[in-house]
């Protein structure tokens, strides 16, 4: 099943530099880890903000949220999820 | 370029069934038109509501804009957009 | 799969009081298969107003939209679906 | 009667981890010592968040704001409630 | 318990006179057939709407229900209800 | 006049407790004195919230913001006032 | 005492233009009465909208609702309501 | 002075074609007046909504309004005005 | 020109008293010198909050912009400004 | 392509005065860079806010986001970005 998934990250802004990049590089392993099991499809950044959109993959919304908590940011995530139904017109997955 | 668009639409319930019938297959031959020139990428519907989302593709807004309203149903849409930029951990078009 | 779907019937004040009837009472007797299915789980109304709460079972948001719009009201209802999780501390279906 | 309780934790990110546990862990303890006695009576997690969504039951909201505000999280829940009604479709609580 | 009850009146303006003066009497009836109930326990108007502020009283939300659904304007009315527990602080009902 | 009052107390989760306990207390003396002037009328606590909502009375709105900001804990409160009327269906003070 | 009364008027744009010039002329000699009597102190447009901002002045929300809803326009305005306290640094009528 | 004015049209999706036609057409020939009086000085379209965003310009809110209230379309826009000052940071009209 | 100015105060309720008072002394002396230039011409306290709403005066959103950020607690000032028009139903500044 | 882009600066009022002049000398020197090199067409200020709306000008938007987080506020900016499309009544860039 997939979901859209809108995710603002809310770290503080005075984040040490260092702490900041070491959470952002653990958000890429884990992303990357998360892209290969299936759970990210595709994911797209909202420009000026730090924040994303992504097609996200679960068999259901536990399996779904065992993955967004699994991400290193996910204590300052705000997270908005919405259930994808298939839609006729849909072109696929190609 | 990639858009998020989010589409509910508006016709009212008392439309009559062929109008409407008319409008819904006028819509899904010229969505799968938007297909077929990669104008629409994909398509989901929103459990429970008349509404769907999806990822659509324009060199910019201008022809977005061409594209939505090209839509039988378009002077009945409620349209959202949400323009998108690349994502350092998105997995790709695969 | 759990779901929360909140809806909110939207059917014209000035309906003639036969076809509000009717509907109403085709509307019953959906619920009733529904329910039977195990589609409709629970379902309360929220006091003074014409909306429901209700706790939904589906395979995926595919099946639940299929579910909703099988209403006899569903071109006049605005729904609101959260997919659920399981929670640690839910003392369960009992 | 029914309630349907909605909350949000709001315990900061930056919480030391064992105060985070230690008041996690009595959390559970008492969220299960209330639906013993009835005052919880299904919990979902809404997926993404810390985030949930319950049916409560309580003799009136006095007794509501007794259970809810003897969470040891209390201090740290942005709490919304909906009082439910029963409706002529409940399939009932089997 | 207790229930603050706001109320909006949604009848069209274009609604003919006798028919509205005629909703109009016989919500006034059933208001004071509700306050003899005890009901309805204060109203106050929102000044420059058709709208009102009210303490409402019942034994849960199904009674509350019953008690606004039974007023002649219910089909044009749009309900916000708010469950009310008793306060440490209230001077009491004196 | 009557107004409708709601207020939302927004004081951290980390106040120390002997802090907290004092403006508590200091809270329900100056309310109690608002009562015996006429100022707060009646008050109710929402339901897992630390919020009331009051009904209170004043000469006008200046009268009302000295009552309000004589509170202890009103540096820390969120408040929204509404004007009230008179409506011709109140059943009155009894 | 003084209010802050925001007006939009919901006036159907297909209304008749005579009906429309009738109302408006109506209004206007209305207002000119509130204004005389000293209800109206001060009355700006919203530009772009069929909308106005003003300082209405009355003894209490009554009075002030009694004054609204003298005008013709009444049954089409959707009004906002916010009491007004004196403040310490108002340069004052003059 | 600069406005930023938005612009939804809400002529309804019934309207007649060759009324639509008309509407739409004088609109466009007001426009280009205004714009070569410079009470429009840049206009885009919102894609996928037949909204506008656009800097105005005038003396004033007054000529604004004036300017704004001779668009034939006037009586269906929903109009939303945002007074702008002048940045130091503003590369300038070029 | 007028503008309608809506101000909430943010400053932090644990700021020192002694910072506070200096804040708000200083603020009162800007008030009258702003009032005696003619650039605030009236203001009102929104009674329960630490609020205002005021008519302003300015040639333009540039000059507005000086006159409120030359304010001692701007700062702190979550401001909300729209402009006005002149209103063909105006009692007149008298 | 044209974005609209309102941006609100979050810089906590406490920020010591030389690290927040800095930031703000920063931030207009990148500002004029992004101008010569056509990233930024025009900004305005919105009178009483620290807040700016802005016409900028990009291929897409991964372009726009590296402009904007190029800005040395960026971590501490609010933004909200609208595509724009041509609009057949624009006056043009003249």
């Amino acid at each position: 099943m997939d979901f859209l998934v809108q995710i603002n990250v809310r770290l503080p802004p005075d984040t040490p530099p260092e702490r900041r990049e070491e959470l952002v590089a653990a958000e890429a392993v884990r992303a990357r880890e998360l892209a290969a099991k299936g759970a990210i499809f595709r994911l797209w950044r909202m420009p000026g903000r730090w924040s994303n959109v992504g097609i996200w993959r679960a068999a259901d919304a536990t399996e779904l949220h065992d993955a967004i908590s699994s991400l290193p940011l996910y204590p300052w995530l705000d997270v908005e999820v919405t259930p994808l139904a298939r839609h006729p017109n849909d072109p696929g997955p190609l």
